[in-house]
């Protein structure tokens, strides 16, 4: 059996042959479309030698092509050395698409096949009107990889559990009830969820199936009075399972799903998110009248409400608390002479998050990245590749945790010696942008994308820039991703923009200087909202994280007057709420780090 | 027959009764959806006794509704009264658009009319699914007000001139090969172009059929090889006819279009824009295999080239010069006690345009608001209502000139005796914004509506705004409303909105106090580009209108030095420009309004 890329292709290909298929394409994706993705479905990861954590393998007799973005060019590049497939750069000039490359390469009769158990139905859509468009033929109901892939992972088994008061701020009930109310406007009788984040909102209940995200694999189909779960038998306890009963949410088997759609009667109404449901689900369905929306716990689980508010910023201190006492350690380590890996890092900041209450685990990859290393947004040491902190320059850190009470994201960069001119200037201008958003003030409604502007404009008014969002929302004791909102100048055009009360979103501007250092400034912060007055309802965002931000690296002449009263009334916020948690060299450290500019 | 809006509503509901229809909707449109309508088909004004410039009327056997935006929503409420016709505020928190009253007030079976000669296309797929969704239907082929309106305006007749060098700076031949170049990238044969302002630009032509837009009525169809401009005869004299003849411009009758669409074989491809061609003209393409997109033409005229930048330039001159002419009488009429009105503001300000070389005319009605006339964004003074100008206050001039070399709009606010302190606090908020916006430094193709958010932070932050967009492209001695790029918030989901070096587009945020006063400062703005650096292309934009911004209500306190320095230099160029144009009162005017703050 072929146990390296090159002969996995090689299977591969003989697969499309025999299936009389010109072409295959692996997404990175899942049944519940994911971010982080169960082994079981690494299929692309598997065939190509490439693990970034995203990509998409296109397949021919002739050609093999791997797309990922910016953020991968360099991992993916060193990965497919020698495999026989190509990178193929998804964003820069010049370079197609997955589609625009089929409609050019392929021949009209030709026939691609894409799992449609894992390609979600708004994709299927358009893979499905851009060949038929060239007289391709789309092909959904096989996975290529099946009869390939011996050693394949099972699917995960670990437990579920409930998300429960006081770090659960709001009843089973009253989200069904909700939801409800949102497939009623929406003239729909049932409503079917297969995105793992809206799963585990919507019951109160969390799980560990992928890391990071505390989340199990699971559908969930609202009907006018039951609800169904759709769970592998053993996850959910008997007594979990009593608690679901008595709120009427039925156990059913994980690979129910499709006979039970197929039970409904046809022609009733089935809401659905066609970005949220892949096309595979949805072909038990068809016999279903189809209402298209957002999930409506996409919006609802976005805004956190107050008591969820009160719990982000206990949790805030926690997190504040576990970041003192791991950059207390590393400032001494630092000046005592110690030999510090960006492995470290990551191993300390655990460590120190892992001694505070209610913390459960990370809730991503750390990225500690010293002067190049930081310069990749996305970057993660490895054993096998990581730079040890020493001389000059700038360490960024990125790092967040899960609690019970909220999940954390938070960046800072740190000087390692003398910052340089350069890297001051650089340093100062993402903390203007920083704080530029931190300050924004503005209707309620407002598209979260243009606020992109105001963060960036301090950048770009010297002709720089940054390729990544400014803004994603943050989950609560959920994914360190969520949407709808996106303060980012390229989802303009995205619905369900618009900001509200409550929102939990990352402000998190930067710079990176190729081959040279990376600059991130990462808080999160809360939508909150001010008396209407005659010009309606305005918000503006308290910023929750609370943690120093470097003042070795500010070139303080750049700052006005606004910028620095902003920092100065953040630095004596942080200390006025963390101090009284901390002795020793945290308390010094602390001290020393929010010392009035 | 009807001769008031009471009885000929009665005449149209007679009119459905017997064409067994149970409602019908007059749109504000024509069959060019032009912005600015021939008399000819302002049957909603008509109809109703509403002469804004945007509204819908809706009439049913029992209900007769004006939707129309809270720029009308007092004249409109003044205009109805005693007609029987309810104000419907569209865009009010809780009143339905016209298709969902429909939807909500007709029942099953019911027929809707709306003439599809005059509904854009998208426009008619909306509505044509919305009715079907629950089971109404709707009647594209009737012109309800066809047999009731016996003194109907003919259709304008004026001649049809060619834009000539040195004022026009593309070849007719050029911009036809950048539209067929468009067309064959879109895989389309011919090309049908309805939009006045598109047909004009093509071609190197104008006229004068409207008021204020410099075109005329025509549709073009772009072929492989040969252009087709459908235009009433007469209008083309026998030379321009020649003219055209030799870039292979043919001329046809103007009602020869559908027997032309008709005529090509069925299943070729034609390019429209959805949103620029009405139902009732694509009726007769119903054979052809559509291709929809933006109107090339839409992109190529935003971005004004080289020479046309020159042009504008000097053009803003001449409009700078009649403008410290105006403002120089008037502030000396005003100390002399002399009776001044809103409408004098008119009359004098276009006379002193009409004065410079090149003016065509005003490219819009005057707007001349003292106090709280000024608080209404889109307020006319008319014979029978208008303000005097005297004791205190502020003064809102809104106005704008078409010349051979381009197109100029521009808004100031000057005081009336002594400004109130309330006054110039607001004043100044929205100078903020104004200079927020002109500093505004971004890369190539940012979308325009999230700059928008730059130039309203002055004021989001103390809690106010103004309702209108705070830019909109404006055309090269074209229409002064021009796409597709809009610097408005809630245009961040329209496509095409990538700003380019050479756009031309307004800089002009508000504050509207109701019933007391209102602020408007407006500049034209160009974007010019940058050298490309490490992270891409950038533009800034150069303000081009050249006009003192009066200073007398500036709250200097509030501006921080990088406002005061864009002011004083902004006054600086205005000076260095105008001067040598100027003698007399208005030279002494000039100076004295362009002191250095």
């Amino acid at each position: 059996m072929p146990d390296a890329p090159g002969a996995r292709l090689q299977a591969l290909r003989a697969y499309l042959h025999a299936a009389a298929l010109q072409a295959c394409l692996i997404p990175t994706s899942d049944p519940h479309l994911s971010e982080y993705l169960p082994d079981h479905w690494a299929a692309r990861a598997w065939l190509s030698g490439f693990d970034g954590s995203a990509g998409s393998l296109l397949v021919t007799a002739q050609f093999a092509g791997l797309w990922t973005d910016s953020r991968y060019w360099v991992q993916a590049e060193r990965q497919l050395q020698g495999s026989g497939i190509t990178l193929m750069r998804a964003g820069a000039p010049d370079v197609p698409d997955p589609l625009a490359w089929a409609q050019g390469h392929l021949q009209a009769g030709d026939r691609l096949a894409i799992d449609g158990r894992v390609l979600d139905h708004a994709a299927a859509v358009r893979w499905q009107a851009g060949l038929q468009a060239c007289g391709m033929v789309l092909v959904l109901d096989q996975d290529p990889v099946a009869s390939l892939w011996p050693a394949r992972p099972a699917l995960p088994q670990a437990p579920v559990y409930e998300h429960r008061p006081p770090h659960a701020c709001r009843t089973r009930g009253d989200n069904l009830a909700a939801v409800r109310d949102a497939m009623r406007a929406a003239g729909a009788r049932w409503h079917l969820i297969s995105t793992l984040d809206d799963v585990a909102w919507l019951l109160n209940l969390r799980g560990a199936d992928v890391e990071y995200n505390p989340v199990f694999m699971a559908h969930v189909l609202v009907g006018p009075d039951e609800t169904r779960l759709y769970v592998a038998p053993g996850k959910v306890g008997p007594e979990l399972a009593a608690r679901l009963a008595a709120d009427r949410v039925a156990l059913r088997p994980y690979d129910a799903l499709a006979q039970d759609l197929s039970a409904i009667a046809p022609g009733e109404s089935l809401l659905v998110d066609p970005a949220r449901v892949t096309e595979g689900t949805l072909m038990a369905a068809q016999a279903l009248r189809r209402v298209e929306a957002l999930n409506p716990s996409q919006r609802f689980k976005a805004v956190k409400n107050a008591a969820e508010a009160e719990q982000i910023r206990h949790t805030m201190v926690q997190d504040g608390v576990a970041l003192c006492e791991f950059f207390a350690w590393f400032e001494a380590a630092l000046a005592a002479g110690e030999s510090i890996t960006e492995l470290d890092v990551d191993t300390r900041i655990t460590a120190a998050r892992s001694r505070r209450p209610d913390f459960v685990s990370p809730s991503f990859a750390t990225i500690a990245g010293f002067n190049a290393n930081g310069a990749m947004p996305h970057y993660r040491a490895t054993e096998a590749s990581h730079a040890r902190i020493e001389g000059q320059g700038l360490l960024l850190i990125d790092s967040g945790g899960q609690y019970l009470g909220g999940t954390t994201d938070i960046t800072r960069v740190v000087p390692v010696g003398q910052p340089t001119p350069a890297q001051c200037t650089d340093y100062t201008r993402v903390l203007q942008a920083h704080i530029a958003l931190a300050r924004c003030v503005f209707p309620v409604d407002t598209p979260a994308a243009v606020l992109d502007a105001v963060a960036r404009m301090p950048l770009w008014r010297h002709g720089l820039d940054y390729g990544h969002g400014t803004g994603h929302g943050v989950g609560y004791f959920l994914n360190v991703h969520e949407g709808p909102q996106a303060i980012s100048v390229r989802a303009h055009a995205r619905a369900h923009q618009g900001m509200q009360a409550g929102m939990l979103t990352s402000n998190e501007p930067g710079l990176y200087r190729d081959g040279r250092w990376g600059i991130r400034i990462e808080n999160l912060v809360l939508a909150v909202a001010s008396e209407p007055g005659e010009f309606g309802a305005f918000l503006a965002f308290e910023t929750v994280t609370l943690c120093p931000i470097d003042t070795r690296c500010i070139a303080r002449d750049l700052l006005c007057a606004d910028e620095l009263a902003w920092l100065n009334a953040y630095h004596a916020q942080v200390r006025d709420r963390l101090l009284p948690q901390l002795q020793g060299a945290a308390r010094a450290w602390l001290l020393a780090r929010t010392e009035r500019l």
